[in-house]
């Protein structure tokens, strides 16, 4: 029996009921915090704030806006390297993207920013938003032309639920740092993702799929992704960090992985092909590993040399992990990942992880000040007596809580995928857009029939050569 | 006898007369205003400035250069749909919009910033100058693929002449609110280029041009327009509001609008196509319709639910309205509108204006303050007396008005353009980027000589088989 | 004897080698300055700074992401128009920037801000590295297709070494100004990349490579990044200007100027095609001649008109250069410049160094006041005797000192590159991503194995049409 793959009412039904959920809880909950509301007149004078460059506006809105197209174009761009699964990887991304920033909106609000009864939103709202929905976009590079819109949808309902728990646990009760979420976002993400695809295993796509693979203008699409991603990520990192000098050495140390990142990446993809060429797949993912992995110690006395180093170290194991362990994760495991995110996010946001709780340990007032060091881990109230190797502890706790988080989370939403009737594609439509788009007229051709066109033009005899005896 | 679509003397005719007139005409009135001028300095210390981070540039220039990216990639790239007009619709949007924007700076300049015979321009004056030529370039979606670059130039000329008085009047006569210009650009620029496509009407392009669509890739380059339009929308509609809260206000409430809007176009999309599939076109464009329709009220107290409302409706009326309206109006009113700027712009931009009319009349003080309100709606001098009803009354006076600007001056100009000598292409050269376009040499095998070239290998017979009796 | 170019082991070493260097160095002489520093809440107290917001960060780095764009993303892309050599051309410039960027960091470092026998690292530092690696995508686009990524590598060290040396003779020993870099970046990267391909000359590529063309869509690929080279030019010439006026003057200055630009480019490229029809690769590249020439008076009182007029000049010079003086350097010069950057850099770098020159030599107290005059050019310490004519014969002397280093730098890496271990690909196979890249399978049945597929159901003697007798 073939699946029922018509989304005709499945889809609307979710986009529907769920978008009218938003504007009931919006509507009840969601208020304007005192940065957005004509009442900032009245709180500058109060607070003696002289001008409103001072609105948090003007610290962190050029990086929303570079977050926000990570998001959108770097995110669902990497996707479309598949050949004939672009409209999937844009367009899908773009919905689960705009529902999960919503969604977001009032989970991370009811965890962060619930005192008074309302959810109160600010600039960092929307970037907290947007930071949330990454972990969903890169979960969706696991399950990638596996899986239908609705389960997108759900995927993304229960993933930024979990997001926004984790989140809490590791900022409010362990008490750590993860400005650029090598936890939070990448950990978390990567292995929610793995651990869903891992369950959804489809055990007849084992031998690669005709169309798992790229074409020359996929590539270049594909480009476009990745130097967003690259050229944002500083301002990923640096985004929710506290104002002034945080803010910078967040943006200068992921500058300085990240550029490192691209040069081990080059020489590793050179060294293990046989005649020395590039492959795509490592330039369009591996050059990004250095942000992954600095994620959490970005904002921290990490020094540039110090960045350099984790750059160099990820482009090599992202490299390697895209040559000789993906293929047996595929064979041995039977754990598919489409976009390969087990390289770019997992092992980068661990050894990210591992490099935020070090670096938290090796503080000193001496390179922090006293104050500094203070305001860094936000050693204050019962968290005063904290020293830096025991933020050190806390950070590498935070690590395992965020591994169990996408394991446990992927595990049970994986489950809830697998049940029959959200119309995911049999094995051989699989990164095929054909399945939930209406493709241009001209796809058919490009898909054999460009021939006939001319041959009608032919002779009968010729037209149906086969049966033609030769 | 055929058009002749040869523009060797007519396009840099037009071109060298029309910048040597802006040449003579910026040396006569454009100067820097104070915070572009050396005398910044003097002027800060006579205003008690502390701080250079107080100049204007600072405020908004992160946000011009959003609008920027808008105007050039955003619409530019939106339009490359069609399969052989990509050329024309990237390079013809850069052309227009090059000259749009000085032309803009003059006629903005004299109607709002020539107090002393010196038309004086800062960083607001270069986003208002892109906002003038966002409306040219919607207007063009309407033409798109049926004009020549003349005629191009002139309706430019024209439409920024009368988008200027247009706004003087909404802004300084009726003295509405407008940021995200619902009105000014959107409804107006949408019903001028409808009204100039309906009085080009060809009446033999009825039936479907087969090169009037999308082929795979154009539609992905398609999405690379729509996605920077959907990210940057929140700077547009925040770009030259009040310093402060309204300009995160209207941030916030475009950000909320737009992301409902894609769960509502794709419900829609999914449930009028009979297998459930997703159309390309609604994607590419309904999903901008929320950031047209808060236009108006995007930095009124809109509050974030109300923003999803807007952004709800919008979705479901755009993608209504490609789905059945757009056919209709071909069909039965002989309105040829290659983009559906009637779905994009010209019904949320009407949706938009009304619910900026009903958001102003709404407006309390309890909610903005009483000098917040006095400042939102320029409640002063002879406005001092103005209630929110009364302004909202306005309000929708002034989505009359822009919708009058722009049937008539349509009318007008497109009788202009009608005119034979302006070098548009013939119905079967429509959307065909051969007409004006110097091609790579490639693009000839691409039409059709693909085979032909393998055919020369053929025995005589079979390469005019039509000759051949069968 | 086939060259070898299997990059297996000389890539990978090179790569190694100097990332390593980078990080040895790095950890030796490499630190934060102040504003990215946890010691920047004691400078803010001892220099009565009173916001966050006046860190460095705040003012400048907005324009740092959009100068980043622009060399990632906008000289990557505008590279792409080749139909087999877009991996290169976005890879390699992704390569060559990442490492460019660190070795530039140092270099410069040494040069300008070496006083405690440590390098100290801010916003501004980030965006001097950019611009530092500006000057050798430059250089790539003259050698485009022809070269490895090992020359590349070595090109990009020497390169960057000259770049700093020369900068710091301009800047410090001279004592110009060049804020947008019409001399240091354009005219000194320009002549030494027009060197270098000169000296590597390949006289068998005289006649016109077939590969050495674009297609339909490499030339839309190549117009994203002659848009986004377009869009961010203002922040990229204002972008280490003085905070306040001078950066704000420097963003209008490049604006109008590429604005123009855009119609004289239209226009010349219509008039000198004999159907009038327009050229991609001039709307690609001449369109930026204007923000080239602009560079190095952008921040000073050239009005708006003025800047109008140079573009006005740039957009004829770059197009006629491109349709007449390109063929004629190719075949009597034997200088073989892929991208044209003769005409987008060279030509308009050094009207640019003109343009700066006598825009200084009549600056007057009158137009700057006496206190901005001497700001702007640093008539401060031993220079404070200087007039605006000495200055203007100053500037001058820049165009040459940066003349000369392009010139004579690039004849010495020129035969530096010319060893014969680089990997430099055969004649046959420039411009082709198949030497260095791991091209997706697809790519073989587009090279004419297409035909073949559909040819494999024809009857035998139509299958070898060539052994049938006619």
């Amino acid at each position: 029996m073939l699946r029922n793959t018509n989304m005709r009412w499945r889809l609307p039904l979710v986009c529907f009921l769920w978008e009218i959920a938003m504007i009931v809880l919006f509507g009840v909950f969601v208020r304007y915090d005192i940065t957005a509301d004509p009442h900032w007149a009245d709180h500058m004078k109060k607070n003696n704030i002289t001008s409103n460059i001072e609105n948090d506006f003007y610290f962190r809105y050029p990086s929303f806006q570079d977050v926000h197209v990570m998001i959108f174009v770097g995110f669902g761009f990497l996707m479309t390297f598949l050949q004939r699964y672009g409209f999937g990887s844009v367009g899908f991304n773009f919905l689960l993207a705009a529902f999960g920033i919503q969604w977001a909106l009032l989970m991370q609000g009811w965890f962060h920013a619930f005192d008074t009864g309302k959810i109160t939103i600010g600039v960092q709202s929307l970037i907290n938003a947007d930071f949330c929905v990454g972990s969903v976009c890169i979960a969706f590079g696991a399950v990638l032309g596996k899986v239908s819109p609705v389960q997108l949808m759900i995927m993304t309902l229960f993933q930024v639920t979990l997001f926004a728990v984790n989140e809490w646990i590791l900022l409010n009760k362990l008490h750590v740092n993860d400005a650029g979420g090598s936890m939070t976002i990448h950990t978390f993400g990567a292995y929610f993702g793995l651990t869903v695809t891992w369950i959804l295993n489809r055990p007849n796509l084992k031998q690669r799929n005709d169309k798992e693979g790229s074409v020359y203008h996929s590539d270049l699409f594909s480009m476009i992704g990745t130097l967003y991603l690259w050229m944002y990520w500083p301002s990923f990192n640096s985004a929710i960090s506290d104002h002034g000098d945080a803010q910078l050495r967040a943006a200068i140390n992921t500058y300085c992985s990240l550029a490192s990142c691209v040069l081990t990446t080059v020489a590793i993809s050179s060294v293990v092909n046989k005649k020395g060429k590039l492959e795509m797949v490592h330039i369009q993912n591996a050059t990004l590993a250095g942000g992954v992995a600095v994620g959490t110690a970005a904002e921290m006395m990490l020094s540039p040399y110090g960045s350099l180093i984790v750059g160099f170290i990820c482009g090599i194991v992202s490299t390697l992990g895209f040559t000789y362990l993906s293929p047996i994760l595929s064979s041995k495991l039977k754990l598919h990942d489409t976009c390969g995110i087990h390289n770019l996010h997992a092992m980068p946001g661990l050894i990210g992880g591992i490099v935020g709780a070090v670096t938290a340990a090796c503080a000193t007032e001496g390179v922090y000040t006293a104050e500094g060091l203070k305001k860094m881990f936000r050693f204050e109230n019962e968290y005063a007596s904290r020293t830096p190797s025991i933020q050190g502890g806390y950070q590498a706790a935070g690590i395992c809580v965020s591994l169990a988080f996408g394991l446990v989370g992927g595990t049970v939403v994986g489950f809830i995928l697998k049940l029959p009737f959200w119309g995911d594609p049999e094995d051989e439509n699989c990164f095929d857009d054909v399945v939930y788009w209406e493709l241009p007229h001209e796809e058919d051709e490009d898909n054999g029939h460009t021939f006939n066109q001319y041959v009608t033009h032919l002779p009968e005899e010729l037209k149906h050569p086969e049966k033609n005896p030769a």
